[in-house]
């Protein structure tokens, strides 16, 4: 069985394994990823961690996450907010020349939605739209197991989806935006304006209060549940997947807003779409197993 | 080179003609297409027309563009509004059978956004965005040289994407779907509404208002291109396409909507989307070329 060596490298972490085309990870390293010391101390740092894996020189490829998006002409981050000295740096060639095997690279919401849907619940199906609903919202389109990313790398980053029209501008993304109307920084923020007295601190704290009959609360969840249906009518009109798989922080609430979104989703797209599944992701290391199946969605 | 027998079948007329695999049309016939008189007389009347194309024989595959929604498992209309008792009808099969060659099925927007992608402007690209605005709105996102018709057959077919959440409801369509607020018909609507002395009969004498400064007229103008701008906005942050490619019947009246519509488009994407192009369909025959790639798209 073919193997790949993922790394999943966020601007703390980094973790290196050697997974499985089926997508079973045999081993795994964990380090600090020394992201401010530059990119040269972090490639020497995931160089060594590689070679510490048994069987890395068998391995088919190398897939990398990375938290940002990514040029995959160029192999490298096109913006790397949280990898000083990234931009540009040719991680993928300089991993690959080190290997001596092909390397791949990809920001990490795209690396965790091909993991669910190649191993994941949506290991199968031709259409799956990975949505993480977090501090912000992301997400990737994964068509026959390939991730679109799109003429410019921005396929499935759907932050910017507009919901409303006449809402607030509040920072570089369009007023109406559904990050800044329905994320978990959008609910909490919401939560510190109208609640003020309760000192919200996180997007929990307001699905909690909603569920315990605040109606202030409620009416901030009851937009996000309506500004939500909305994000994903329009996906299922665009591109009707065989499944919508969700992750991200916000589906520690799912039980507050899930089924108010899904019944607000059926009022408002066609009945032959009412059946779509909605599922939470379920993967324990996607970011890892994405980023050893990055190799295998590019035919390797 | 490979030659495929096209067949567009629409309510009124049907045209059946030999294309090679680059798109050039080699012969076609057109007759109407009997389509009161019932599925046997429309399949009758189609296989004796195909068989008077010189060389029908030697065609790798058979592929047909129909007036409404499809199922690619059965081979046959999943509705068909506009050819009484085909809803069902095993199209594919008998043509397979008939002709002793494998046979395709797909509704006509789609077929002529594949026609688009692979022979007109879209050639060569990986995801083209075909839109079509004229009665009403629809599409067809093909990725890599194939529509990407999803889970119920309803990928691309964009008409219920909602534009604004405090609009009128006036079909089986949601309120705000952008079919209801940006189509040919809409514009229409709202001329006769509010130009109710100038007896507007259709769409393009409401741009033609505007551009001879009727304000009215305007700004029923301005709003279908925000909407339409909210449009694009969504599918490209969803699919990011290399192109849009743009048909329909509006398109006659893009002089005066287009760019003020791009403009808009640029306000409410993020910068690195602003250079994708737009360009307006030039195929004559989308609908007979597109009908006799599809089995090429299929791999044949």
């Amino acid at each position: 069985m073919k193997t790949y060596i993922g790394i999943d490298l966020g601007g703390t972490n980094v973790r290196v394994g050697i997974v499985t085309e089926d997508g079973e990870v045999l081993q795994q390293i964990k380090s600090p990823s020394y992201a401010k010391e530059g990119p040269e101390k972090v490639m020497a740092n995931i160089k060594q961690m590689v070679k510490q894996l048994d069987g890395w020189e068998k391995c088919t490829a190398v897939g990398v996450g990375v938290p940002g998006p990514c040029s995959q002409q160029t192999g490298s981050m096109t913006m790397s907010t949280n990898l000083p000295g990234f931009t540009g740096y040719p991680i993928a060639s300089e991993l690959s020349e080190e290997f001596g095997m092909p390397a791949f690279i990809e920001n990490d919401a795209d690396v965790a939605g091909l993991a669910e849907a190649l191993v994941g619940d949506g290991k199968g199906l031709p259409v799956v739209m990975y949505v993480t609903i977090s501090t912000g919202i992301g997400g990737c389109l994964i068509v026959n197991g390939k991730c679109l990313s799109g003429k410019h790398g921005y396929g499935g980053e759907i932050a910017n989806m507009i919901v409303g029209t006449s809402r607030n501008k509040y920072n570089h993304l369009t007023p109406g935006a559904v990050e800044n109307e329905a994320s978990g920084t959008a609910v909490s923020r919401k939560g510190r304006e109208r609640l003020s007295e309760l000192n919200i601190q996180h997007a929990g704290e307001v699905f909690e209060l909603a569920a315990q009959g605040n109606e202030i609360a409620q009416s901030i969840v009851e937009e996000a549940v309506n500004d939500l249906a909305q994000m994903f009518a329009s996906i299922a009109a665009l591109a009707d997947p065989d499944m919508f798989i969700l992750g991200g922080g916000m589906m520690k609430s799912a039980d507050v807003f899930l089924e108010p979104m899904l019944q607000r989703y059926r009022m408002i797209t066609h009945e032959a779409l009412h059946d779509t599944p909605f599922v939470i992701a379920q993967l324990e290391e996607p970011g890892l197993i994405g980023a050893a199946m990055l190799p295998k969605s590019h035919g390797y």
